[in-house]
């Protein structure tokens, strides 16, 4: 294992009528303003039940942050908290804004100058607005990690932030949330934590064997409840399995002491920057080619992949790797998701250079667990995930 | 899932020369007590990397505190902290310095009078004196978790104390201490850490899929490492995963919205109060005839782990579960421990009256996951582990 330092002050409250227990966890007189996206909260109860939850504070809203949060909307939400003078935010939602809220957490106490540079210039934020969240929707692991994703539809950016002051205080899971998540949503929550834990883990061995069972357990998980949550999603059991999974994902636990890939993050982020691509689709088409064209590096972690997740005990190892892929596929199919960018648009040409430029632009010139996946590597990749 | 609450703040800093990084830690100016055991971490050079670390800061030193951390020591410790106005201590050892270290830590600020208190009336801390640790000993998983364990000689008692207030700031998990560690600790370390799993997990099932993975992931690893520390305890790659299986053991995450049951640790306190007992052998001694005598309640978990941990794939539920118990006896076995009372001692006779006695005294009348495991069951239950 690799040297790491690990902490995660992150309160977890998690269960059935769990948003009840808001009010022990904010403190008495602050000014509290309750974040939240397209409105969904307000159809599925959620909304009630957070504000009955808050009926002693003075309370604030604004709604509106979208998917991919947006940059100049959050720039609104920054006026409003200086002009209210709130004191702590909270955000109902999923990765979205809760990662919005990170940011106007971080924004809101920033002295220097122009908040985008907390995203240009990847300033840590050591102290921000204190902030908890109440989950709506299992994907991301926003809710148990100090990181953020901002995008800027001006630039066509999308840049990542964070900091040990961005932890939210608490996180309110109640999986009962998940009965009122779209399909579509659900498919993409799963494959967002699938895609997770294999950038943790899909590099190479380096006998980590308790991190590497860790991961291999949340990838299990999910395989197993995916087909009965998009059955049931009012399966409460199963919805508390994806829920939690989704945090253990993202907390940290999985990536200490080991090495760590997140390429297809960095090219997949460029995929719902220029087309609009649901973030998670946008892993699902690049992580196959992704895999396929880093064959070499990466087989003997496939091969375990593919013995431990997917019981393929047959065969030598590049004929196990080569079925891990294919399975990895088989699960995103049946999930509903395609893994082709020609599924997505059929605007597809040029794309791979149009990354390939920003990548060099941002002196992103070795990706990957080496550091050694150059651009023009990523313009094969891209292409072929055409 | 059950519902469940769950917050671990330790910040852990963990890998080679880790031991350095100290200084990082501790506010400067703080007054800070070194707390040790019997010495040896100054003849294994942890002793000196501890007092390099700490070379601006005021340090003193109280060492001697034993295996099972005796009360009447502690109390001399806490005199000092109070005559020398130590405002930070450090724990340097295993378990049992921990532990005494975390009941220092209460006790330096408890108003409520006599400090046994926080033991026989489980008074939980909230805010303790801050301490941190220099783990020394992988075992018990108190470097990354809230709770002690203190003995009092004069009346052979073993209590449990804990609160939110005690969780060490920060633990250092250097995994070359592993190599100075003598064999019979060891044993003990990889006993300890493996019942610390089963109390957690050996219950029934809840379709707890994620944790009972968790669970599962600790129990191989100890299993796959035990071997190849004991022939070789400087095989840094074996220690490290040993080390991290222990915190982990124990850190609270696996316990999360399962069943647990801690009757084995019940019934085995008892038996370190009367005879001295290693608390890992008494793990060892009590947990196999607890689960035959439960065997009708746990079989579907026994079978389950014979599976997972054991790879026991054929036979009934029945046939597994009772090859799961031999399987155990078997690893305690190849580590060196000996898994009956009478093995320890020839003063067995009466030890279950005795332990029924305790429990009745302190209303302890139903233990173990379902607590329906009534005296007279303990009764058996002990004279089965004869």
């Amino acid at each position: 294992m690799k040297n790491f330092i690990f902490k995660n002050p992150t309160k977890i409250i998690f269960g059935k009528g769990s948003i009840e227990k808001l009010a022990n966890e904010i403190p008495k007189g602050a000014n509290v303003l309750i974040l939240y996206g397209g409105g969904s909260i307000k159809k599925n109860g959620i909304y009630e039940q957070v504000k009955k939850g808050l009926a002693n504070y003075e309370v604030f809203e604004f709604g509106g942050i979208p998917a991919n949060p947006e940059y100049s909307i959050l720039l609104k939400a920054l006026d409003f908290i200086k002009k209210e003078k709130i004191t702590y935010l909270l955000a109902v939602g999923g990765g979205s804004v809760i990662d919005g809220t990170k940011f106007l957490s971080a924004a809101a106490l920033f002295k220097g100058g122009d908040p985008w540079k907390l995203l240009s210039d990847n300033i840590r934020t050591e102290v921000g607005m204190p902030f908890g969240t109440v989950l709506t929707l299992p994907a991301t692991g926003s809710e148990m990690n100090s990181g953020a994703v901002i995008t800027r539809a001006e630039t066509k950016e999308k840049l990542a932030m964070g900091g040990p002051g961005l932890f939210p205080l608490f996180s309110i899971l109640d999986p009962q949330v998940v009965a009122s998540i779209p399909e579509r949503q659900l498919a993409n929550g799963l494959t967002d934590a699938f895609m997770h834990v294999l950038e943790q883990y899909m590099t190479y061995p380096i006998g980590a064997l308790l991190q590497d069972r860790f991961a291999e357990s949340i990838l299990q998980t999910l395989v197993e409840v995916a087909p009965i949550i998009r059955k049931d999603p009012t399966n409460y059991q199963a919805a508390s399995e994806f829920m939690w999974s989704c945090t253990m994902a993202l907390n940290g636990l999985i990536q200490q002491g080991v090495p760590t890939d997140w390429a297809v993050h960095a090219i997949g982020h460029e995929l719902t920057a220029l087309f609009g691509i649901d973030h998670a689709r946008t892993l699902a088409i690049i992580a196959p080619s992704h895999y396929a064209f880093n064959f070499e590096d990466k087989k003997e972690k496939l091969a375990q992949y593919a013995e431990r997740v997917w019981n393929i005990t047959q065969g030598s190892i590049d004929d196990k790797a080569h079925a891990a892929i294919k399975k990895t596929v088989g699960f995103f199919h049946s999930l509903g998701i395609d893994t082709k960018l020609s599924d997505y648009t059929k605007a597809y040409d040029g794309t791979a250079e149009k990354i390939v430029k920003r990548f060099t632009e941002r002196g992103w010139l070795g990706l990957g667990e080496h550091k050694n996946l150059s651009p023009d590597k990523v313009e094969e990749i891209v292409k072929m995930a055409y």
